[in-house]
């Protein structure tokens, strides 16, 4: 092993500096690394865990080929949809094949082929396998690489109570697996209840560097995708003494902060913010096999439209906001002056905010150039068709279980469990005969963790100042015996040390350089073994020291026995 | 798990067929295989003891990446070498991309930019990765796939006698290897001597399947490639007492045939075989980067060029055959009546086979039409310019050990060991200070087993007619469990004793279906877990049932104890 003294140029993120300063990858090509002893040593480590709780949930190991044919993709569509993200490329005889990205379309084909009675299940199936996606930026080294290893699995029921058990079995093995692997994680829903708030959860590692923004409520532990967040509405408000809408002429005030401007200077007898003003974004949308038809969402004014909400919202909906040209297809839309009256009046479909309950008075447009409506009540002056989960989540929104403010965190995707439905058992017609004699189509669920990103993902939470600190349960060795005494008898007894660790089953790397200790010391540090054994100036008085690399903390242990008292320290 | 009852369509050779049917592998496409979980099982088996035994002679483990830029393949010209072999692809980027077939490239520049200095030396590195080559004729199921597990390891070296441990290192780990995993092989010497006996070595597995030809000889266990077997020469024969050489007018007498004719009706006084003609070959010849120019090999008559063993003699020159349009050129060469006397005459390169010692008699070509020379004695009527190892190889040969014949097997390739030297060090001039502190050039060995053919090899070697029979090396299973008794208490009763085995530290397969004892025992013997134990009619009577399934041997153990009676009887 070799260790660097200074950064690699090019990493953003402590993981990837310190996995390459560390030696225990390198970089081969963008989104390409080696695994060089230390890292593959960590790597088998988790693989490992992940294997023990997946046999233990009754998990079967197969192993499928990287490169596939493109048949079984082209039922799916995703030989088209992937775009991009898939390698491509043909063979001597000229035929399309790909590397996969994920493995749906061959374990329903395999369970497809291999049975076809009820009585086959429940199964679950994984593999522990080299996945490629050719990322469009590639970044942070092994935390998002275009070559990755990732445990996947898949449950197969022949019903929705087989496949919840399924789903649950999973969520505990994970639960156990990132315990085991002593990663900080949460697991947030990551589609909103219209779907059932378990079909889908992802597990996050907490981290800065993350590219998952989460929503939590540090006072319930909730925790959620943005898109999965579900709006607190308030208490309807009674019509009665509700003032009159009224309309203004409130001049040039296209934008909320033009109108909240005017609002403040109209002599409307109170202060007004962009949260009393109501924002009316046209969009279109096209349902699966439809045609494009017209959307209008209203939001209060100090909100916008969170596309990847509304997209979880829209949902298998395709939806993209109304362009110039189109507005001019419909004269009733006065760009800058978007009323509900308009929208109603005209046919167009309306969904609101959660929060614009009946009894909510709001400024809004007028329908005509340089009009707005001043108290349009909600339930009283206008009606929408529904309710959409499409504004912007902020900190300090209720969470959704009451319990507090909601803040927002970043996090690195480390599993996703997903109820994955008949879809893929549908697209191959993957029927069993059912225990009434007449064929049943199968259920899935899909279960990813990301096995390789878990080696930066756990850098990247325990490294400090001095390197990485691996937890014991995947360091690439339990201790690391540092030998800081030139005295040939301390060479050999810190030699016949390591073989004893050795011998009570501990993994020792021990250090022979004849390099200064201080160089030594650093490297052990950057290194991370859990674990540091020095045998230095105090042999002679018969004592070697045992470091905690993540406390910090020494003892001096007598050379006598010194076996045995580290293998009882480190248990 | 799911067994097959009628061998796939497709399927040539026993381990295919028996693999499919017994659940093992499936085809995913050409060359392709899916591993199921009793095939990986086994796979997984054989790393570890391939992992094991490189550990103990010092190998590091590393891991490449599959998917390699072009680049270093484009430095070793192996990127257009490679020809159809390589699967080649491009990213979004348009960037050139290849699935690794072998690593060399990636290993030598890993340990030109890890490593500085002759102290960093010896090493062995190592990997155990999946390989891709797009092969023109996968066949076989896994003995020849498209994607497949190597072991590949490089020791790199400061110098020859590093390299000739490494190397010696490797053939003994490789011997321990197959050793441990009951596989029968032959180790054939894979160059000729010309570059040193050891410098290159193949294991073959003994198999009538296989597709490599290679000669031994049954009295001393000398085992060689054909291009590597070194004729043994007759004595020279005093040139006293020869007769002269006579030419004759021959006749249209072109080939070897035709000559043997006339001259045993030409009144001669002996009788004349192909073996007294002399048949010179014309080829050309180039060396890298040089022209192309003649050379003549003379062989007996009654052997032909073996193509294989013409190149492996010429290595590095590339060569063919000389073609009618070439002749042309050469007024001195007179098809089919071509001697050694207008060859040396015009300078043309003349090499013999060894056979053609001095003061042997030859009849040849005259180098006019229709006329032939007899009694042409080598070394005194003519003297080639060398000898050269290029007539084939034939059962009966005499062994170059002296011992006996050769006579010519078939084996499956599964481990070459090879002294690369510094080809690849030399391409990316991989130099590192020496103890002079002059930089020294690397010199490297490679070595390779191939895992995943393993699994086929053994099951190649080891099946019956029933099915297949696992080493217990290798194993997916140390004992299969068969339930073949409906009665509850005994069903309960093996369902502990599976548990007692698991906690004596054995992997059991038990099989509680409710199939017919029939159907479980042809399962079994079709499955091959190497000790199947019954739990069948016997159990009222307080008795289970231990058959041995490679040599068929049954005997009954007591019910109470069964466990600890088993372990022992398969330890």
């Amino acid at each position: 092993m070799r260790t660097l003294r200074d950064d690699p140029a090019d990493a953003e993120v402590p993981s990837h500096k310190l996995l390459i300063r560390a030696g225990y990858v390198r970089p081969i090509g963008p989104g390409l690394y080696s695994w060089l002893p230390l890292g593959l040593r960590v790597l088998r480590r988790i693989e490992q865990v992940v294997r023990d709780e997946m046999a233990a949930i009754g998990g079967q190991e197969i192993l499928f080929p990287a490169l596939l044919p493109r048949a079984p993709y082209e039922t799916t569509n995703r030989w088209t949809e992937y775009g991009d993200t898939l390698f491509r490329l043909q063979d001597r005889r000229r035929n399309d094949y790909l590397l996969g990205p994920t493995h749906e379309e061959l374990f329903t084909l395999t369970v497809k082929g291999e049975y076809s009675s009820y009585k086959d299940f429940p199964l679950i199936l994984f593999q522990i396998q080299t996945k490629y996606r050719d990322e469009a930026r590639p970044r942070a080294g092994i935390l998002r690489g275009r070559e990755f290893v990732m445990k996947d699995s898949y449950s197969f029921d022949v019903d929705d109570d087989g496949l919840q058990r399924a789903y649950d079995a999973h969520r505990a093995a994970y639960q156990r697996i990132f315990d085991r692997l002593d990663v900080r994680y949460v697991i947030v829903s990551a589609v909103s209840g219209a779907m059932g708030g378990s079909a889908s959860e992802e597990f996050l590692a907490e981290s800065e560097v993350g590219e998952d923004t989460f929503v939590r409520c540090l006072e319930s532990g909730y925790a959620a995708n943005v898109e999965a967040v579900v709006t607190t509405p308030p208490a309807p408000i009674p019509f009665e003494g509700l003032p009159a809408p009224v309309v203004h002429d409130t001049g040039d005030t296209p934008t909320i902060a033009t109108l909240v401007d005017w609002a403040n200077t109209a002599g409307l007898g109170r202060e007004v913010t962009a949260a009393d003003t109501l924002k009316n974004v046209l969009l279109k949308v096209r349902q699966p096999g439809g045609d494009w038809e017209l959307l209008a969402v209203g939001v209060p004014g100090d909100r916008e439209v969170d596309d990847k909400r509304l997209a979880a919202a829209l949902e298998p909906a395709e939806h993209a906001m109304l362009a110039d040209e189109d507005f001019g297809r419909y004269p009733f839309l006065v760009k800058g002056y978007i009323g509900p009256k308009a929208l109603l009046d005209n046919g167009v479909r309306y969904l609101v905010d959660p929060r614009i309950v009946d009894g909510t008075a709001w400024i809004t447009g007028a329908d005509a150039p340089g009009k707005h409506v001043v108290d349009l009540v909600a339930g009283r002056d206008f009606t929408p068709d529904g309710t959409i989960e499409a504004a912007d989540v902020r900190d300090g929104d209720p969470s959704p279980d009451g319990a507090g403010a909601l803040v927002s965190a970043r996090g690195i995707e480390i599993g996703h469990i997903f109820q994955l439905g008949r879809k893929y058992a549908d697209a191959f017609s993957a029927d069993v005969l059912g225990e009434n004699g007449k064929p049943v189509r199968l259920t899935m669920g899909s279960y990813g963790i990301g096995v390789s990103r878990m080696v930066a993902v756990l850098a990247e939470q325990h490294h400090d100042e001095l390197g990485l600190r691996w937890p014991s349960s995947v360091a690439p060795f339990d201790v690391h015996l540092v030998i800081a005494n030139k005295d040939a008898a301390a060479r050999t007894g810190a030699g016949e040390l390591a073989a004893e660790l050795d011998g009570l089953g501990l993994d020792v790397l021990l250090d022979d350089r004849t390099a200064s200790p201080g160089v030594k010391f650093k490297d052990a540090e950057l290194i991370g073994v859990p674990w540091i054994v020095v045998v230095g100036r105090g042999w002679s008085e018969g004592a070697v020291e045992l470091r905690n690399r993540f406390s910090g903390e020494t003892q001096q242990i007598a050379v006598d026995g010194a076996a045995a008292a580290i293998a009882a320290a480190l248990a």
